[in-house]
């Protein structure tokens, strides 16, 4: 049985003491009083500990099948599905029009966090269908939100998103996938896609795909793209399914982890699809849905480091091995517990320091999507694209290292699949590939984030973290937080400085950077939430609070993040001054 | 098929212009002529990629099979072992009083990289020969060596290693294992031993494990150990196979990788054994073979690198994908190869400058074990002593860490198992584990080896260092490389500076840092390594050779291990500063 339990109390400081979401002005925002979103959170965390999590390795262990065309889920994949419906965790954040429960984002983040580190592959059948939700209602006619919208938000009818092709993936200009008018306003489609999550499965009566083609007229690379809807079954006009549309799976991917979810290669034959949103403008369509998304695989990396988390904790503190050096602290044993030794802590604390940092920096990404949603606010929405790549970038990569951390604490055991260690470390792979592979996310970060709108939202995080650390002035308990953010800032500001001066003469001495900027500014972000973080705990100790465990144990993991963490800006920064000369110095044959 | 190539090239650079084999005066080194070693390598690169790289996948998707209490291995592993015994690639650097070839180990070491490069879980079979015949040439009497070695030098008979059990893996201390004496001068074995290697299969006529257990009288803790060899076949004396001894296959574990070699739980039931050394001197007959069985730990670690750098360098030079920033490299095809991109160029040389780096590092330590067996230096002793917990745990973090990299540059393809790079990084992750978990070579770093002898080993190293720099005092071509080590082997000693400190007062304190000064402390050696590697291509190119792409190459990569490693040193200095602080602020109950 997997040593999960959703971490409620965790979630709820950062919601409610650090965003302080029920006292924001944000509409909707205001109905989230702590008993509230407490009680949602309990009632998440017991679906995610007693539904979802006991599942994960049967998951792994059985995979999908491919049967006669038809994708089959593993064992008890179903009834989860159902369970999951049933309790109405798929239309959390849906708008109630059509049947959502009109919940802020944030609150929907926090709930999907558990559900991702109690079962990452079961829980993408109904993220993808939600990013293809949000989709159709974003860009869809009053027709198609009416069709579609009310059974995707209940997960009766599943969703998916096919950009990649065997040739391209990256590079999306050189799609092949063709759409051809028709008379009646529909368009064939026909093409191959690739690395379709979710492409096909038992648990839904219908799979809405969403599919990127090129129509004619629209000229060359992504400009000629659009967007189609096609659905598995035609709807018929009075909403019951129709005929078997012309789209078939030629594949299911045997992969390194995920196996719960179906990666499916899609074969459009000539299938109807109806275009969603403007012609040609389908890279534009799919770019308003990005920062959902990439925050949902950067959720995905650090959530699958909390299951990892939570499961070397415990197994630290049983298995038994060596005495501390400072003396036996379990003299009845026969050995100490390993949680007693300095290097055990040592990745323990990197751990811990991590996800916590990484939730906080999600929640207050989620925060940012609702405030320009809900109160159309133009700065968020400013702020919340520079920081997307970052949160996508940074927490897969953090994400993947933790729960390889985590499986190191369990020595040879780790290694072996009995043990959940080895799926964890297998899953959180994959979230440092898809939704754009980490090295774009650097790219889009350094290449057109940083410039985006003149500067004036990485200039605004500047202000942010200054504003933060001045607001702290005189107050001796948040120096380790202030002093360490600060030197960390002026190091990332010098990075972006090295960027400009150098990126004028010569673009590669930037793009050489890339990858070290996203993970500086990655640290310099978790190092903002930790002083945060710990001003909060602060409040909440001068207040009185009881549970003092808690909020001093958040400080102390705090001050290990800002001692043992941001040391490596420095580092990150001497790798971007060295520019493009040694990164560029071979030639091809070279290599 | 796999893409791999033997780098012997690099490896001829490595033994004859860095390390000057031919040129030593190290007995038997002085056969090793350049033309002598081309040959080999050539030879033995010959098998690698043509018998044993075309099985690896072939080994990691049908895995070994328990059948009846026999161990199966995958399909064409028994004609591919026979190629390697037919070849003489078993008995490279063994005794010639045994049938050995008698080479230096160096030279056997440059060998094993290839095989291991080409397909680990196969070449652990012999692998693990070699250790066992290791600990008997060592510690057997006669009639023990001309039993056992004859057979295992020919890999005729193979021969296991039998440490851990279910409860102890760290701390053998608590073993379980026992072993009653018997009249006539045997023992009878029983006990539970895990994750025991190549433990049973079908590739050789009978397997010689060496089991350490406790035998009566020898006192608490592993000082009551001592080592037994217990044939799965008794021999009789006429050396033919006896009876079936009472051991049995367990089971087989089911491991993230390295699929092709058989993990076995083996079931002592009073079998018989036979002391080998002395009497509860077990742990110590076990350590003399320590240094050799991690270095072909962390050879491991970059061996599997190099085959997933080659893979990675085959495919960005192939996948066409967006257009380089500084204009169109390909302007006749629809894209440029992604080699054109500085951040899939970062990605590469962070590989390529860690793998040759790593090569040289391995090449180095085995010359110092051929000194200490070949030439008895004492002083070569000391230094890999303490060179060697950071050839294992250095090297197989950083080869781990550049497997994944390589799986990066292929996108959404790595992560299917179409591809090898799934199966590189799910192999090259037990080498972080088995024969020591990385932090335990931290801790035998920082906690034993520093200070051994006075410390006298760790300061000659300083010294080594600080006279290489002075080497090339006024050499302008040297002057990145020596700046750039004078700082990371100053932050070096400042680190053991202060364990000396602050570790009188608190040994958590030592011990906070252990696996921070590990990894500095491997910065600083491939720092050295590159600083030799280096002038020996400007001596090279001094001396008008022609392939100037190669030698020209080596700096450049040198250049830039130097300008973007490096700055790690800085890093791992301040994590070490803080001391045990925020590492044990915690109680356990709030973790």
């Amino acid at each position: 049985m997997p040593n999960f339990t959703a971490n409620t109390k965790d979630m709820q400081f950062v919601l409610q003491e650090v965003l302080k979401i029920s006292q924001t002005d944000i509409p909707g925002y205001e109905d989230m009083e702590p008993d509230f979103t407490e009680a949602v959170l309990d009632a998440a965390g017991k679906v995610s500990a007693e539904v979802l999590a006991p599942l994960n390795e049967v998951g792994d262990k059985e995979g999908c099948v491919l049967e006669n065309g038809m994708v089959r889920t593993p064992k008890g994949f179903d009834k989860a599905f159902a369970a999951m419906k049933d309790g109405g965790w798929t239309a959390l954040d849906c708008d109630p029009e059509y049947g959502g429960q009109g919940m802020p984002y944030v609150l929907n983040c926090a709930v999907g966090e558990m559900f991702v580190s109690a079962n990452m592959a079961f829980n993408m059948y109904q993220g993808l269908t939600h990013g293809a939700y949000s989709a159709i209602h974003t860009h869809g006619t009053d027709a198609q939100k009416s069709t579609y919208l009310p059974k995707m938000v209940t997960c009766d009818w599943t969703g998916t998103m096919n950009l990649t092709e065997p040739h391209c993936g990256t590079d999306l200009g050189l799609m092949r996938t063709k759409a051809e008018p028709q008379d009646d306003g529909s368009y064939l489609i026909t093409g191959t896609k690739i690395f379709i999550s979710a492409g096909d499965h038992d648990l839904s009566d219908n799979v809405i795909h969403l599919v990127l083609a090129k129509a004619p007229g629209g000229g060359e690379g992504t400009k000629g793209v659009s967007l189609f809807i096609v659905p598995k079954f035609l709807v018929n006009d009075d909403g019951s399914l129709g005929e078997r549309n012309a789209v078939s799976v030629g594949k299911l991917e045997e992969k390194m982890g995920i196996h719960g979810n179906a990666t499916c290669v899609m074969n459009y034959d000539s299938a109807k699809g109806w275009l969603l949103g403007d012609l040609h403008k389908g890279m534009r369509a799919m770019f308003t849905m990005m920062n959902e998304a990439r925050l949902g695989v950067g959720l995905q990396g650090y959530a699958v480091a909390e299951a990892a988390y939570q499961e070397a904790v415990a197994y630290a503190k049983d298995r038994l091995q060596g005495r501390a050096v400072t003396g036996a602290e379990a003299p009845d044993k026969a050995a100490d517990p390993i949680i007693v030794h300095p290097d055990v802590r040592r990745m323990l604390m990197d751990q811990k320091s991590f996800v916590e940092g990484a939730r906080a920096f999600t929640f207050w990404g989620a925060h940012l999507i609702d405030r320009v949603h809900k109160a159309g606010d133009k700065d968020a929405d400013g702020l919340i694209s520079l920081m997307t790549p970052v949160i996508k970038g940074f927490l897969t990569d953090k994400g993947f290292e933790t729960a390889v951390q985590a499986q190191q604490v369990f020595g040879g055991h780790g290694y072996t699949e009995d043990w959940p260690m080895s799926q964890h470390v297998r899953d959180a792979r994959i979230a440092m590939i898809y939704e754009g592979a980490n090295g774009i996310q650097a790219l889009d970060l350094v290449g057109r984030k940083l410039a985006q709108d003149g500067g004036k939202h990485v200039m605004a995080f500047f202000e942010m973290v200054k504003a933060e650390c001045k607001s702290h002035d005189g107050d001796e308990r948040m120096k380790p937080f202030t002093d360490a953010l600060k030197v960390a800032s002026k190091q990332l500001q010098a990075a972006g400085m090295f960027f400009m001066q150098s990126g004028m003469k010569n673009p590669n001495a930037a793009l050489s950077g890339s990858y070290d900027f996203m993970h500086l500014m990655g640290h310099v972000c978790l190092g903002l939430m930790w002083t945060r973080m710990a001003k909060a705990a602060n409040v909440a100790l001068d207040n009185g609070a009881t549970d003092t465990a808690f909020y001093e144990g958040k400080i102390a993991t705090g001050r290990y993040y800002m001692a043992r963490q941001l040391p490596a800006c420095a580092m990150h920064l001497a790798r971007i001054e060295t520019g493009a000369e040694t990164v560029m110095a071979l030639a091809e044959d070279q290599f």
